[in-house]
């Protein structure tokens, strides 16, 4: 079986360690978010893809879900002692390898997708990891400091601020001229199944993606396409309400379901304290069943990945149209919170 | 009184703490060797600016005389598990910083001289750190592997063979384009003495260097220029004399002091063990002495430089029609040993 997962960053890690486990004999391809990636004292920082590979590597801080474990932070200290910032962002000595390697590729030449694929010869994640685009796409959010409107860098947002201000609009930059990395169309196609959990933080809104259709309207092979766990009406990590807010959408798993539509969504998992919403979502047009979503362990975390897999195969030989996938996406260096040395 | 001091690495920096000792009231200009500059891992290497830089802001490590105090290799290490080389130059966790922030600003398109002065804002040396140039000079050695020449980094010819091959050339690449930092011209137009050591390891010959005339042809406002710590008829550090041999200069006192000769030279220090060669280096023209020049510690250091600075002093008044003074030099990109993870 070919599986492919469109995933972010600490919960797409955790739900593929139980997709792992799930599906031990699967072909899995991650196509990783990029929409967070951030420049960082000069280095290229793509904390999606790198907690993918860290988790799936044995390498995580399991504790906070991301960064490597037994972690040290002289380099940042230093870099403070220099009065160069920003410190609000949890670089420690070992991350700060992984990105200075992944900089010093992309200096010379290759492409973020050949550099994933270098770091994960050392990782071996068991996955085959890919960037979503190779071009750079960030994710800014428009917020208002004392009246006055302003961008800051996704990162700084939800780091930084910790969503503690309202956001007025999400902004991918470089999205709609970004092009699917190499590879990651193609895995679509050859797919039986396509999961997406809950869109990144980052990116709540399919509408401001550009949607792309990988099939160029040829009907697909079939794919059923999986859960999304906001389970109750709140988000279960706290903050996405912020954003979604931002786009228009409801944090209940109606509303979100709603907003990606029929377009997109085959099946939607929701949470059994949900199970009401399952006529709602099915009204919609859009398969659903109501079981538990949380991702308390590896166990958990697979049995959820087993009802994933088991709806998608309720549309196995369903022939579609077209299908949509987030395609994200270069933009010009702005660096989130740069300070230099006075 | 304004000192100008053309340093390099370990034994410039001893020099000039002893040098701060002896003229605690003078204002010191330090023109830093950058022609062993190199780019690891993407980033900007200024082995010799940082020493200075350490030496004279307390975070040297005292011991190995270049590199941190207090230094861990977490991200080398790491790097190393990546495959990501070179691993025989060693970058420490602090250090790191430093070049960090470095490469970051030269990025943003700060010059090489601003960067040096914001890293001393933290460091403040008590000197002013002028590189030589804000232009890219690396210095290249022509080595023989069996029987195959070929052209490795000054660093990698001197920190990982250990200068154990013949040096067969010296190529400053980019020298000749290279222009003086701002500031550098202007400080020794308006010193009372200009000052420099042997020629640092990776530039033992005059004769390669662009020699330029600072005061273009203006009679000069007098200055004496300092000792050249060669002891005996070998380096103290031991491993100079190959590099004197690929320029075709003996390893001895005096033999250094006909090489630079009277253009550049007026007053010359040779060690007490070397004072018969104080009459053959009279006989080129060139004013001498010999005292003690090793570098035993701070006060030592501190006579040593009394004595050039009371050498120095006999030239006062003196006009010479033409003084030069080594500019150094900018060039593609060339990382020494540089691998890929596989």
């Amino acid at each position: 079986m070919r599986i492919v997962v469109l995933a972010g960053g600490i919960g797409g890690a955790r739900f593929l360690r139980g997709l792992k486990r799930a599906a031990p004999d699967a072909e899995i391809t991650v196509v990783g978010n990029t929409g967070d990636d951030i420049h960082l004292f000069g280095l290229k920082v793509c904390p999606d893809l790198d907690t993918v590979m860290y988790t799936l590597g044995g390498g995580i801080d399991e504790e906070q879900g991301w960064g490597r474990t037994d972690e040290s932070f002289t380099v940042k200290e230093e870099l403070a002692a220099y009065g160069v910032g920003p410190e609000w962002f949890g670089l420690g000595d070992r991350d700060f390898a992984t990105h200075i390697v992944r900089t010093q590729m992309l200096a010379a030449g290759y492409p973020l997708s050949a550099v994933t694929e270098a770091l994960c010869a050392r990782w071996q994640p068991g996955v085959r990891l890919l960037p979503m685009s190779d071009d750079r796409v960030e994710t800014h959010v428009a917020i208002e400091v004392d009246g006055e409107r302003r961008a800051v860098h996704f990162q700084e947002y939800w780091v930084k601020l910790r969503a503690s201000v309202d956001a007025k609009a999400v902004v991918p930059v470089g999205a709609e001229a970004a092009k699917p990395a190499p590879g990651v169309l193609e895995a679509i196609a050859e797919a039986d199944v396509v999961l997406f959990r809950r869109p990144t933080r980052s990116c709540p809104s399919a509408r401001s993606w550009p949607c792309r259709d990988p099939r160029g309207g040829r009907r697909g092979r079939g794919a059923g396409r999986g859960p999304l766990p906001i389970v109750g009406d709140a988000p279960v990590r706290g903050m996405a309400d912020k954003v979604l807010a931002a786009v228009g959408v409801e944090s209940t798993a109606a509303a979100v379901a709603r907003h990606y539509g029929t377009g997109l969504l085959d099946g939607w998992l929701v949470d059994t304290v949900d199970a009401g919403a399952v006529a709602d979502v099915e009204a919609a047009g859009i398969r659903c069943r109501a079981v538990p979503l949380m991702m308390t362990d590896v166990d958990a975390t697979a049995a959820m990945a087993r009802e994933a897999l088991a709806l998608a195969e309720r549309y196995a030989g369903d022939r579609r149209p077209a299908y949509r996938v987030w395609a994200l996406p270069g933009l010009p260096e702005v660096a989130a919170g740069t300070t230099w040395p006075s």
